[in-house]
């Protein structure tokens, strides 16, 4: 059964990983795992800080030809009645390092992952702001399919 | 540290799910997760046969716009130690049914996915063409962060 958005961004926002999808100024897609904060309709995503090489990232240089991106969390198991999905469409800046993003969101995702506490994020942030919550959630009664939606 | 293409190869196959990202023709990306069978470097992913809208789900229509498509598979768990991801970018193209793909598609498919026996898929197939592949696994040793790649 399709998910209302409340309904998906409650299941987005307790997934510690999801897929961000950033696609170049002529529409290749470029998918990696990302981990996040959400803040209301914000997402932040952290970038580690390796002078030469975080800036310059793929989905970085993505987000600044094409800021439209999506966010994907799933749960997978053998036992399809389980499966669901949610996903987060929304436009991407980056913010040049935690500093510039609200305070919240380093202490945020410092308490959320606990690697970062020893690790703490310093490179770029990236910035979404959700424009749409949509999602799937297997429901046995009418055995629909999973790629219902 | 960077996984060869090999070995990227190797644990995408291993994992029943992927997160298939296609874009439309002005580069707009859309995310939705994916069972699939990997043949040789070919990604084959079934759609359930819903007449009335199985035939006009966005992921064809972007295929059919623009055919350059992203898959990946990963693995997340609290122990980043664990983290890997293996994606697969490449070419797809859409087969009408699975009866115009080879018939080790539908048989490997049903094999792998329980599901399927009883609900075998009738509707489009997506044959990808992978022309790279590429992934990531962390390295203690290193302490590499997680968005390396």
């Amino acid at each position: 059964m399709k998910l209302s958005a409340a309904q998906a961004r409650s299941r987005f926002a307790a997934s510690p990983v999801a897929v961000l999808g950033t696609a170049d100024a002529v529409g290749v897609t470029h998918l990696v795992p990302v981990t996040f904060l959400l803040s209301d309709d914000l997402v932040y995503i952290a970038v580690d800080d390796k002078p030469k090489s975080s800036r310059d990232l793929r989905r970085l240089r993505n987000i600044a030809a094409n800021p439209r991106v999506s966010l994907l969390a799933q749960h997978y198991e053998a036992d399809w009645s389980r499966l669901w999905w949610a996903r987060a469409d929304g436009v991407a800046r980056i913010l040049p390092d935690p500093a510039a993003a609200p305070d919240a969101v380093l202490t945020g995702l410092v308490e959320r992952y606990p690697w970062y506490r020893q690790n703490p994020p310093g490179g770029p942030v990236i910035e979404v702001t959700v424009t749409q919550w949509s999602g799937w959630a297997f429901s046995g009664a009418s055995a629909e399919p999973p790629d219902a939606a």
